[in-house]
């Protein structure tokens, strides 16, 4: 099921970005993969988490979707499903909730 | 009508992250509002263009999706188009094209 950017929904959008060092990156995205995949996908209010990776191996970014902001403080808060993440910690990153400000498409 | 993110369509994603002053985000968000709506969204291939602006107000990340990588590069060797971008060149910024490495929903 493809993922759906809404600007007019109330879907809580947290985006992280990852500067990991290229060489490491494909180790990176298998932390993020593993991590998702057996953790964060289980946790209460997790929609959908989209990891994307740049063109020149520099940049890792998770653009992930909870259904509001208490589900997604809820999933930060639990100390022992963030003890789950793993080699993710060791990459540096950073990120936040993020509003959408505007959206245009080629038909609307 | 809302963007969708495919994992396996071939949709060209480039994202791109502002990091302004936080008391000059609206102006920057203003100027790409006015770049994308008169400019972007009348070239060939623009398929979306999703502008989110973080929490604490010193991100704004522009998610776009482009027909193909021909499209997009046309877009950005375009000189004459790249002259309307008016004051966003005055905001640090750095962006680049992006692959998905996976994507998890909740349902799959």
């Amino acid at each position: 099921m493809a993922v759906t950017i809404d600007a007019h929904s109330d879907t809580f959008t947290v985006i992280v970005t990852f500067t990991p060092d290229p060489s490491r990156r494909e180790e990176l995205v298998e932390a993020i993969r593993a991590f998702v995949v057996t953790v964060v996908r289980h946790q209460p209010g997790f929609l959908s988490s989209t990891v994307h990776v740049s063109a020149d191996g520099t940049r890792v970014i998770n653009y992930a979707q909870w259904a509001d902001r208490e589900a997604y403080e809820a999933f930060g808060a639990n100390g022992a499903v963030m003890d789950q993440r793993g080699a993710i910690t060791n990459f540096p990153h950073e990120g936040q909730p993020y509003e959408i400000a505007f959206q245009v498409t080629a038909t609307a």
